[in-house]
């Protein structure tokens, strides 16, 4: 399988962030990405150029001798471009793997798009075209329309990480879920801190060692055990200095009261076993 | 200064997270630590045994020949704590060092327990028992009565950590809060996560490499380049299936919806440039 896999041919729909980082991936993986879709030739390009790969525009010059076709857009574009892809590909004689990488949109929309072999890739990562990221250390969760091509993006997938998983899309969709509230909303609380500081010209800097402590934390005890501060000591006095203080800021305030609700009751009801 | 600081001797008030961690890190930063002191014996012996250090749970038994007193308790009791001290120090000829720990209590405490030579000394970092805590990369915030206990202060400072700062009550208090928001809200929306994958018995650590991603990208990306997600990309069907996803848990569903919002505020409000 190993060899058979690394000489596929793969093009990429879409080049955002996901197709930024998987197309070098796909390459020091030992695939060769044979062209880049993108609803601008100027995105296709940007992204294909500088690897050597051809890019278009055209959802219908999309080459139809590819082993693998990667739809890395938006969950709205999704159901145009699966549609539109197994059009183009209709009259072609193989029977390539057709996946996508989006959380939260289920394995049917392939199925509806009128697709044979499908699946999902589904990278778990924050990925920023600003900053590099290891691939292997990114958690995969793979879906597929058969025992066969499960095993194709399986294969696919390990070649990519050291961390691949199967979840339908029932389960996937709770893991995207649950990484907006462990990845986005808590850059929000960065944000928010941010904000806070930089009213006083304090470098948001001083933060960085509390915020690497902060993540490191939870890799050894349970986020229930890690929790410090005023609301899960039950310090009222500083709860009430701290709004007081955010009284000019209605939004971050009743954030405050919030999360400081939330971590009362989580406290007194979760699990503490560490969940690994 | 260098060497008289060294032999210099410490007492502590309190036995908490933040004492557990600062004894052995002015122990081999060269102090001598001549006594624990906790409002119980169990606590306060607790972190002085191993230590070789004496103990008590009388504060009219301080020792009173001491160079610094650093109370590190509970911010509620540290008007009594600072009251009690200065007056069983009051007979004594010594003319020590009076700290504490705190974030959100105003240098004001030991000027009102009538204390002459006082200062803060704030780490700004979440302590937990159970793990160890490199203090050379603690950002310390440093306040304190005069020139030269400000001095003395930086000093003790400069021997645990490389990060020393000077703040004033209101900057400190202003700095707790962001700590609130970057750490202990932070870590409840870790909490959110690990309830949310628990539910479906998926282990919490498929998010590690995200959550480590998340804090590694604010140290070259200010949060608002950092952000991503259905929110800060107007995926409104992406947050709508959430949303509905949520609805048996409608604590969660509020604040998906609060913080979406907020980071959609937030990306069209907030400066760009890395505040460092």
């Amino acid at each position: 399988m190993g060899e058979a896999t690394r000489q596929s041919v793969v093009v990429l729909l879409g080049a955002g962030r996901v197709a930024t980082h998987l197309a070098p991936a796909l390459l020091s993986a030992g695939y060769r990405v044979g062209q880049v879709w993108s609803r601008t030739m100027a995105s296709a390009c940007a992204l294909a150029d500088p690897l050597g790969i051809p890019c278009t525009d055209d959802l219908r010059a999309v080459i139809t001798d590819a082993d693998i076709y990667i739809a890395c857009v938006a969950d709205e574009a999704l159901p145009g471009v699966t549609k539109a892809l197994v059009a183009s590909l209709e009259a072609a004689s193989g029977n390539p793997l057709l996946l996508h990488t989006a959380g939260s949109v289920p394995l049917d929309v392939w199925r509806e798009a009128g697709a044979r072999r499908y699946g999902i890739l589904y990278p778990l990562q924050t990925f920023s075209k600003e900053r590099a990221i290891d691939m292997r250390e990114v958690s995969f969760f793979v879906e597929a329309s058969s025992e066969e091509s499960s095993a194709a993006v399986e294969a696919l997938a390990r070649s990519l990480s050291r961390m691949v998983f199967h979840a339908d899309s029932r389960r996937r969709a709770l893991l995207h879920i649950a990484a907006v509230f462990a990845c986005n909303f808590t850059n929000a609380m960065y944000a928010a801190a941010h904000h806070l500081l930089a009213a006083d010209d304090i470098p948001f800097d001083v933060l960085l060692p509390l915020i690497d402590e902060t993540a490191a934390k939870v890799h050894t005890l349970t986020p229930r055990e890690a929790q410090t501060g005023p609301a899960v000591r039950g310090d009222h006095q500083v709860m009430q200095a701290h709004l007081e203080r955010l009284s000019s800021m209605p939004e971050l305030q009743h954030l405050y009261e919030q999360m400081s609700r939330m971590i009362v009751t989580t406290h007194n009801s979760q699990p503490t076993a560490h969940n690994s």
